[in-house]
């Protein structure tokens, strides 16, 4: 991993701006709840496990300056906080995840004078950072067996260290092979409108001496006709029960591309990307952002001033175009309603 | 037709400098056949029809201050000048074409005086623009057909106004429906790298005020799947014999991801686009362009500075998935390797 994506740092969160990466690496810090949400909010810090780990950093910094007499005022406030934390992005789980976790810790502590559940929530937030490092190695290992050397993996957006606190998901995959000594190529999709791939998952992969080549979105097909890709390996946001899985928007067209050449299709998420209370994709809310974002490119303007756009952050992956889920728990195949039941 | 793409006008050929637009509309006059060359090379002048225009008048500007004192001489200059023309770019073969076309009026009239070849060479070029537009307006009725009140139709790259001398390919099918009192709603992929879609066709639809919302090229599988597209209309650069069809790069994702969601997936090109000599689009040579193209946005660097990329600026879609080809002569469906035999 080449960075430290986010931590817990003198009493406030940093992390650095992945919104300058890859020509400037500068670090930010944030020491109250509304910077971290605005974080959150514009991509500072991203990818699903990460924006987890930031949910429950948030939650310590909204409470830790809080003067709740009783604990019933704190917990009071923890909830507020994270209601306001999980208004910041809709798609992922993890968030949710993470706020839920908080929460429940902090009501499980109820009996506990306020200076103690500050201790405690501080305590789970960063064992969800040492649990997302753990589950990035349990992935990674897990993943790597599905490679073989020579391998050339298509990947999309940015399932690396930086949408994590360690390793990455999809790509730590590819890391982990590396190191096992395989050989392998990849193909990044630079992934408009953010351009995650181009920015970041170029930038990872070639710290790590990996022969990385930056596509646009729309040369995927291509490049599969002609028989270079082995392999696709993408993350997840968040995925239901039968498999529907959302990720970042051009996922979904990679899996019918995928279908129509033959080629496996592999996602890899951690434990706490899966919301089994769905049964499909179709309840995932989808979060559309701003129409700047496609109207230009880090701050050019590439549309006429007042097209219509439209920007989807995310589209949903049917679960029948997924090969399998990779987990820290184990790779999950067809039928998904009955294998991903055992991570209920 | 918003602007005169390309015409000859007081000894020069003049054309609009699809490089600046939307934001700045500026015409640049060619007086000698390297600015032209550099014209084509650089995408001041695209779209497979509008080149083959380039090449036409490009013979003319060639040949048009030439000393040569006999007709021999001044047909070898022909040659000489459509040698370097042709090596501008690779893919459409509309350039070949017309290329092909000036050669050969010049040797039909190789037994007059050069001053006489010389003005027969300017009528063929502006043949070749007349020919073009009464093309455009023979597809576009042809293709308004296809269209019903009520569609909403994806497009990929330009194949408007700005790709040939007048109404555009695809795009005419879609200006003549909206005269006719259709309906219509038009998506339109942005198009990267060069951002056709988003800077040209968007702007020529503006302009037409037909209802227009740009997304990036990896949103359309999920614009598919929501159901909000009834068809696509697309051009083509090169169709060989059985249908295969090379087209800007992503046009195959298109094709591809049309069929998986069961939606009629149109190819608008002149007779001239086809090269039926082609027995497949096997032998289609694929122009790649410079790595920066991909690497930066309108200047604006986007992956790191020393990123391996690929940028193959077409893609071949095979004519299995093409639902038919509308050109100035009709609209032919498949098996295709029998119906486009009447193109022959």
């Amino acid at each position: 991993m080449p960075v430290e994506t986010i931590k817990w740092e003198r009493g406030a969160v940093k992390l650095i701006d992945q919104t300058l990466l890859p020509h400037k690496v500068k670090f930010i810090t944030c020491r109250d709840v509304r910077t971290l949400w605005r974080a959150i909010r514009t991509l500072q810090v991203r990818g699903a496990p990460a924006i987890g780990i930031a949910g429950g950093l948030g939650v310590v910094l909204g409470i830790k300056d809080s003067r709740a007499g009783t604990s019933r005022k704190l917990i009071q406030e923890v909830k507020k906080t994270a209601g306001y934390l999980a208004s910041s992005r809709p798609t992922a789980v993890n968030l949710f995840w993470a706020l839920e976790r908080m929460e429940k810790v902090a009501e499980d502590n109820s009996k506990r004078p306020p200076y103690e559940i500050k201790k405690i929530l501080l305590k789970e937030a960063l064992r969800i950072i040492d649990h997302d490092k753990k589950s990035c190695r349990a992935m990674a290992r897990r993943g790597a067996g599905l490679i073989r050397s020579g391998d050339t993996v298509l990947t999309h957006c940015n399932a690396g260290g930086l949408a994590t606190a360690d390793y990455g998901t999809a790509l730590g995959v590819l890391f982990e092979a590396k190191k096992q000594g395989k050989k392998i190529k990849v193909y990044a999709d630079e992934t408009r409108p953010l351009l995650q791939g181009a920015r970041l998952t170029a930038w990872e992969l070639m710290h790590e001496g990996i022969d990385t080549t930056v596509i646009c979105d729309n040369m995927a097909a291509s490049v599969m006709a002609s028989g270079k890709i082995d392999k696709i390996f993408v993350g997840a946001d968040r995925i239901a029960l039968n498999g529907d899985a959302a990720n970042k928007i051009g996922t979904y067209s990679l899996a019918v591309l995928a279908k129509y050449h033959r080629i496996p299709f592999y996602m890899v998420a951690p434990v706490s990307s899966f919301d089994l209370r769905l049964k499909s994709g179709k309840n995932i809310p989808i979060e559309e952002r701003p129409a700047d974002e496609v109207r230009t490119v880090l701050g050019k303007q590439v549309t006429p001033k007042k097209a219509k756009v439209y920007n989807p952050a995310f589209d949903v992956t049917p679960g029948e175009l997924v090969t399998a889920f990779v987990t820290e728990r184990g790779i999950f195949r067809p039928p998904f309603a009955r294998s991903l039941r055992k991570l209920t």
